[in-house]
């Protein structure tokens, strides 16, 4: 960024602009720590004009703008690998709307989900998408989001309504229909959801909500492999239950999980399990089915929470599974994968993971949202051990040609970032020319995020 | 068309290239039968190499072509208002792969929806997407079609998991993915999903299977007024039972199905409704909770339909709505609308549009899928009734007003076709903007469909 660009910037915002250290410092990475690229500089935005004079900044002085609100990205997303501008969404983070006859919401970016159900429970309602983290809804939208609760509400591009999104260059437009359905001009909603800042900004954000489920039951149920267990999490999706959760941790996600909560639950591949119906009698049917089903598919035990207390209790193992994971290995970096498959392909997918992870004497925990045919990978090492990560990358990368050669993607939920760009040429051959198009097309300089998603082996 | 163009055609595709006068009339025209223009030549296609090839045509003759395939919409979407190549897809409707385990088939874009339904049962699956009429999947997914199932199971755009569609130029790219959920790199698929055939041709469909619901009851119930009705559809909706369907016909509607059914419903607003549970006694329970809804929301009488038969006798009742309306007026034209509002404004619209309609002393009726929002109004005049047509065309104009003032949108899954495009720069700003700088991309020398969804009054 050049001093022009800086005095530009600290005319227009004053205060709201810094370069204090910490401030540079505290943009400079997401979650999954694996990069460190300070901005030349942070601007707190607290209005969609702001997002578009800074935009008009940026256009006008030629420096990068990457989008910021709850760090929580574990790509690299958020990393100003080109310095610039990070653009902190963080105090736009007002729910402006809750229309709770239509059952939706109008929202600015920064407000996180937590906070967003908080102010949701007086009206009955919730919003399903979980991704973990304090992650904000602007960040989920660009990343298409999902978590524990695709299973049967959807990612967050199934709970978007409209957008407003500020492009390049300070144009404003608004994508989508709060109609429930919509056959009018191109979709350009879907362009925006789970871009990763690199075709806009997203200022606004309509999103459908959902009755809480009024009676529910939780199971955990533990397995001697984890194929088996992800056996059973496809036998449970093809008899079609009211699900409203379908979570698989390994062996050493349950013990990472008792160290971390203090629990003792068995320690073996376990599938973390709820139910929803419209009455208890209802309910106990469903819980019947399933146990059933669940003990045919080689089920070890099965253990049911019903009080909310109890339910609470065994999902906030499952929440922190990622937390506890990483806790297991002080001073190691963790890299995770994020593969999805045709739910057929789940269990042999599991199987091809676990074995090319053993094969490779790698250490590496598994968890996933299996009833997505999701999971993710979590390897392991210190992070100036080259060779190992030289072995962790081999690994991953075979993984990933076994999941897109049965249909799949490389990222189910976490998104592209800096670390799947490699990926994107196999997953979608001739389709990445036309990506590469789009991006020309709303951002021909290359100042929204540059550097993201899309692979640098040929100019943009 | 020029002479070298059809020979070139002729010269490539021999017996598949048509000039007969009957094939050309018989491209024409859609369902809706509000524009007559012909084609210079059908071409039926029976392959994607077939499309490619005719699309490396269209390029080096500049001709347009227009995707066919069941002829059934309504917008004018398949007729060529500037000439050019009639692209048949009817021959390419095979059912190339049913993954039943995994809840997917891969289809042609010429099979139709019962047709693929047949196919279906005897995995106890089904494809929940019912337009009406004998709709293909290809023109489905073009429109974003939905019909009485999308209250439950959304719309093609939330069926379809991944497309193969074929570019102008005759590039083929593969769009979307066969996993659940993906978050890698930009959504192209629902750019093609809605474009009418503007921004490509789409050659090849993956689209997600549901089971076949185990228990089922329809109900039937009138109302004194069809805002009684529609609040009564907003109730049940916010109450979050397990509904299938919930569709709305008023008095003239009931009229038109007494008269082509040879039935004796009462001739009054009715609620079609459709529970499903997942046992008998859940239904039961289901059953009794939406009856008391109803009769508190006012209805005059709830008939419920059990077993198959009955369900399937009332259900056809409202399948051939739109066939036993348009023969109350044999001779005349029918314009149907396409409105869809948030759920909470439906009533309100609903009695705006009663209104309006009763103050232009028009004769139209009113039927919709108002779980979503979504209602249509088929006015009916003599086709040279010039002055009828001025006061409907009038009365569109201002429900359409009232139906985006209200955040709603001018098509909730007709598309736009040629009828709806006065309406896509209010609806959508400066997104229409965008809107034509993504046809310029994909198709700069517009030879795809040309004169659909875009308005005209600026070059594209």
């Amino acid at each position: 960024m050049t001093p022009e660009a800086l005095s530009a910037l600290r005319a227009r915002f004053g205060e709201q602009l810094s370069t204090a250290p910490a401030v540079l410092h505290a943009h400079a990475h997401d979650e999954s720590g694996l990069e460190h690229m300070q901005p030349h500089a942070v601007l707190f935005v607290h209005s969609e004009d702001d997002v578009l004079d800074a935009l008009r900044l940026s256009e006008l002085h030629r420096f990068a703008v990457v989008p910021f609100a709850a760090g929580s990205s574990l790509e690299g997303q958020l990393v100003p690998v080109r310095g610039g501008l990070s653009l902190d969404l963080s105090r736009m983070n007002a729910v402006l709307d809750v229309q709770a006859g239509g059952f939706q919401a109008t929202v600015q970016p920064g407000v996180t989900y937590p906070e967003l159900n908080r102010q949701l429970r007086p009206h009955g309602l919730f919003f399903p998408v979980d991704p973990g983290a304090e992650a904000s809804l602007g960040g989920m939208a660009s990343t298409n989001a999902s978590g524990t609760g695709a299973v049967r509400y959807g990612t967050m591009r199934d709970q978007v309504l409209e957008l407003r999104v500020a492009l390049a260059g300070g144009r404003i437009i608004r994508v989508g229909s709060r109609a429930r359905k919509s056959s009018s001009g191109y979709d350009l909603k879907h362009l925006f959801i789970g871009a990763e800042g690199t075709l806009g900004v997203i200022t606004q954000l309509t999103v459908k909500l959902w009755p809480l489920p009024s009676h529910l039951v939780a199971l955990r149920c533990s397995f001697d492999t984890v194929e088996a267990a992800a056996a059973c999490a496809v036998a449970i999706m093809t008899a079609a239950l009211q699900l409203e959760r379908l979570e698989l941790l390994d062996t050493e996600g349950l013990r990472a999980v008792n160290r971390h909560e203090g629990s003792a639950y068995p320690e073996r591949p376990t599938l973390w399990i709820e139910l929803a119906a419209s009455s208890p009698a209802a309910l106990n049917e469903t819980l019947a089915l399933c146990r059933d089903l669940c003990l045919d598919a080689g089920a070890l035990e099965v253990a049911a929470a019903h009080s909310p207390a109890e339910r609470a209790e065994l999902w906030k193992a499952r929440h922190h599974a990622y937390y506890a994971l990483r806790g297991l290995y002080p001073g190691h970096s963790t890299l995770s994968t994020d593969l999805c498959v045709p739910l057929q392909h789940l269990p042999g997918m599991i199987a091809f993971a676990r074995s090319a992870i053993d094969t490779a004497g790698l250490q590496a925990s598994l968890l996933g949202h299996v009833g997505d045919g999701n999971f993710h990978v979590l390897f392991h090492a210190p992070p100036d051990d080259a060779a190992t990560w030289d072995r962790i990358q081999d690994v991953y990368d075979r993984m990933t040609r076994e999941a897109l050669a049965l249909g799949g993607t490389c990222s189910g939920e976490h998104g592209v970032g800096l670390h799947k760009r490699r990926f994107l040429r196999l997953e979608h051959g001739e389709a990445l020319e036309v990506m590469r198009e789009v991006k020309a097309l709303l951002d021909p300089q290359n100042l929204l995020n540059p550097g993201k998603i899309l692979p640098e082996d040929s100019a943009l």
